[in-house]
């Protein structure tokens, strides 16, 4: 039975602490389909959280790649026809070996095609979780980007909707978390939230409840930019020392730190 | 009224702080046509400034991000089929939309075929500024690298010219302002002479004088490459150090430290 | 005349330290046909190093800037049509022009069309090194990855073969050296095999023995990883601090903390 939205706040912590151990001796294999700015530091991320990343976008083999992973991202962020044919591809693999899968819809507040695209992925192979800013979410669900649209939007399509913002929120129409980690400096380095989707299908593929995975996927990274804030002097230090500190980020730690509210 | 090379260059320091300000309060939107290799290191180069990159290629939507941007960056360090094509729209948006826009013509020493497209792409769509270094120039202009000749190419072309060597050279034709600052740890990071274009761009966003956006660009990158040498221990902390540094600099410091000359 | 596998290890330190010191002072231009998440991470490698890397992968051009460079890199980490299309081309100009090239068949063992293209490869226009990770050695010989094996496949294709792992192995099937440097966090950043099959390549072009050039290439890239561990917090200093140390490493270091047995 799933639990309500208090008592999953005040578990969330313990759960995405023993993610991250899970994440760590397991090593889960996540295939990226990314754009070409966010690759490298994507992953660098995962293998940080002790994930295994996959990049590759040739039509002939992505096929082969999503089948021997444990979990798919697709990034729109380059939104090329050859990242088109293979995202196709992708979820057709994904779908058919019961792989979970993530749809970061960058940028679609700023191109009418590529918001028609992500519109239609979602209509057509329900990823798990959309993960999204507020510009996108309007321009995904042509509302405004509040916690009712969210659930709202949750609840019509069947998707967590985690949606980053000063705080985050992460609903599936039932249950609402509300993540206040995080540091200003994550809006200065590129990628970052690509990286924080590409943590959501590591966290998915082992972690059933796709609320809980996207929610413990963000605290990971919200605490993990926290602590490398306190050591860095600018977005430069700062986008190498938080991979730093969520490589080093121990339970108690990551547990005293999580603030989360239903 | 246009001052001379001698008021320019008193002026400019002033000028780069002012617009570091403009950048960091308006946050100026960079779209950016780029190699792969320099995307990432782009885009958080841009951010630390203030300004806002994206970076998409493909032809259906890159008409609409730049028509939504403030200034444009072509670099042809990959000099595929789809950046050529995504190059040729682009440049058309932002010639509709009257967007000012860079070229940083990579390589072009290396390869008849690329130094032709760079220079038809300066002979039919003039960009407000070209950024390169002295074997491009040569590439470029058939002649040699000197002041006098890239005043000359700059009469010619109506181009601002920002030669980068050991002292930057940037020049409108008319006035010649030559820029002191730098450390050569700058050659050993791949894609530092893209952050100065883009960077380039941004100003350009904001500042109508291509000549004084092209110094103060180069005087903000190069303050900032002086700052971060000085506690780097090689090119990779530099890497990052240099983000910090221009993303930390207060306008007395770069008053302080420009060094331009006419 | 050869020297025997003893032999060559005891010299290995000193000649990977005037290999490095030539590097620096003659800076080989090295090509690299590398995947879009390697290809900024390789190039700030080899610049650290001395050498001048150039990543184009356009059909038209690529064959001028091989032919301009010193040595070449294939890496087919994205297997994408263009860089197939690329691969071929720059071979060719490879052999025309007696430049030698390194082939680093990424991720062989998840798909079966990039193994057998990889073979082709190698079959129809040997390299002179093959430096790829146990996985990857098993995907490409059908056999077990222990040195006998790498012996006997560098025999049987006249391929000097660098196989990565808990200590490197570098045989030409006749001398067989294995290197015992490196640091686990090697293994948490992407791209640094690909790093060092670009410093291979680097080392190639300037040392005809391809065993001692791809030795000295994983010692240089060891050493510098054990230097940047005592300083580093995780593998995100990491990743800039092995750079530092490749760019600053000195010979008496060098020397000092190479580990190389026969």
């Amino acid at each position: 039975m799933r639990h309500s939205g208090h008592d999953q706040a005040a578990r969330l912590p313990q759960a995405a602490a023993e993610l991250l151990a899970v994440l760590r001796t397991r090593g889960p294999r996540v295939h990226c389909i990314t754009n070409s700015v966010a690759q490298a530091y994507t992953a660098n991320m995962l293998l940080a959280a002790g994930a295994v990343p996959s990049m590759t976008l040739s039509a002939e083999e992505i096929g082969a790649f999503v089948a021997r992973a444990d979990a798919l991202l697709v990034n729109i962020g380059t939104f090329d026809p050859e990242r088109r044919a293979a995202t196709g591809i992708a979820i057709a693999a994904a779908t058919e070996h019961a792989r979970p899968w993530v749809l970061d819809p960058v940028f679609i507040d700023r191109s009418a095609p590529r918001a028609d695209f992500a519109r239609d992925l979602i209509a057509r192979s329900a990823p798990r979780v959309v993960r999204l800013n507020h510009a996108e979410f309007a321009a995904l669900s042509g509302g405004e980007a509040a916690a009712e649209a969210a659930m709202a939007y949750a609840r019509a399509t069947g998707v967590v909707v985690a949606l980053s913002g000063a705080a985050d929120l992460v609903t599936d129409g039932t249950r609402l978390l509300t993540i206040h980690n995080g540091h200003p400096l994550m809006a200065k380095v590129t990628a970052m939230g690509c990286a924080g989707s590409a943590l959501t299908a590591a966290c998915l593929a082992r972690e059933p409840d796709a609320l809980v995975a996207a929610a413990a996927a963000l605290v990971m990274l919200g605490v993990a930019g926290e602590i490398a804030a306190e050591t860095s002097a600018g977005p430069g230090s700062f986008s190498t020392a938080i991979i730093d500190a969520l490589f080093s980020l121990d339970a108690p730690t990551l547990i005293a730190r999580s603030r989360i509210s239903a």
